[in-house]
């Protein structure tokens, strides 16, 4: 008899976050689910890893535990040291709001899980595209058939799942897009502010946000109501691009 | 007659680090430079945004600003609030150790030209491959060609050069190549240790690295006494496993 499929979760937003208990509950039916989150918030770390200090895990009950590190931490030592050997599947949220287009660099939920494919460990992110107050409750529904479906099938070498789901009910959902990434450019994302002595300080965040216009997208597939999924690649090379500079530069 | 060219520099150990000070100098035949560099060391925040907090700017002399945040937050600043407009070129580095492989995904260097390239600006990030104590001025010539090279032709669209030098006497370096980004697994990477309580940490670092035997490689060309450039692109998509999903999923 086949032992019962080991998934890792783990999210940005940290271990108390209404998304990863929506997730951890969904996915109990699939196997054993040990999660291993940040202690806080951790938005926007991307895929940082702390080398400059080391970290106390804590166990809040069995198969939860916490450390006050990042989403990339949590992913390295939960598989390396916390669980009894690499798990068959890691799942990072459910990130409260999108993780889409050119954010996914930014994003810590997506660094999670491109750690653990790093390691051969088949990984997804999921994300709730909305805005607050977040209901979980059909994106941990759809989270649920992505890992059964990836437990199944396996994904591409190098390849995790990048999985966005539209905060609407579930019977307004119009289906799964498989989709690339898109592009987008934020606008006046700086705002330019005062501190009390008069001195000039940027804070970073605001502005309007641009889209390619592509159906292909993650983004246009939320935009119409459908569950995205990208798949995600760690070979970042530009391979057309490289014989292109081997053909018109001379070195 | 046309304006000179204007190059952003920014690099991840801070303003005050031998190789951005290397790369100032170097540059400054091809254009005007303008420095927006960290106040502190940020080696391994990646693609962080501070957003969390405001930032101040602070300008050490003419062309020579820091601030204390991240790579990216220094570009993003820079090109948007400092600079009189979007600068010709972004050059990050040139950085106290080399950027190859999967490490890239963590790397604050590379970031900050990811960050230039999602505004459509020309970027590279160089890396000095070696061991302390650090020679930049091999590192610092080579990115002077890289840069009047891309000056002169361009980058493919949505790409970034990802440049890496061995630290070798220049009449030692074989050559250039232009490169695939390689695959790198570190074992052992998390070292267990016990504070003055007695309790159990974990410290991220150390182990050993395990590469891809591939000699089409940037670590391999690094290994080899080449120079390695290869060209990243922002699309992380994964096509042919896009196409693959759609075959084989049944959503």
């Amino acid at each position: 008899m086949k032992d019962q499929p080991l998934i890792l979760i783990t999210n940005d937003d940290g271990v108390q976050a209404a998304g990863i208990q929506a997730l951890f509950r969904s996915l109990r039916s699939l196997g054993r689910v040990v999660m291993v989150a940040p202690t806080r918030d951790n938005s926007a770390v991307s895929h940082a890893l702390t080398m400059n200090r080391p970290l106390r895990v804590h166990t809040l009950e069995k198969d939860v535990h916490t450390m006050d590190g990042t989403p990339t931490d949590c992913v390295t030592i939960g598989m390396n040291k916390l669980l009894p050997r690499y798990p068959d599947l890691l799942v990072s949220g459910i990130n409260a709001g999108a993780n889409l287009g050119d954010d996914i660099s930014y994003s810590g939920t997506v660094s999670a899980a491109i750690e653990a494919t790093m390691y051969g460990v088949p990984a997804m992110a999921v994300s709730l595209a909305g805005e607050p107050p977040f209901d979980f409750s059909v994106a941990a529904s759809v989270a649920w058939k992505q890992a059964a479906m990836t437990l199944d099938f396996g994904l591409p070498e190098n390849t995790l799942l990048n999985v966005n789901v539209p905060q609407l009910p579930a019977a307004e959902i119009r289906g799964t897009r498989f989709t690339r990434q898109g592009r987008r450019l934020y606008r006046d994302a700086i705002q330019e502010i005062r501190d009390p002595w008069g001195r000039k300080h940027y804070w970073i965040g605001g502005g309007t946000v641009h889209w390619s216009e592509d159906e292909e997208t993650d983004e246009f597939a939320i935009r119409q109501g459908y569950i995205s999924v990208t798949p995600i690649h760690l070979d970042l090379t530009n391979h057309e691009g490289l014989a292109y500079l081997r053909s018109r530069w001379k070195m």
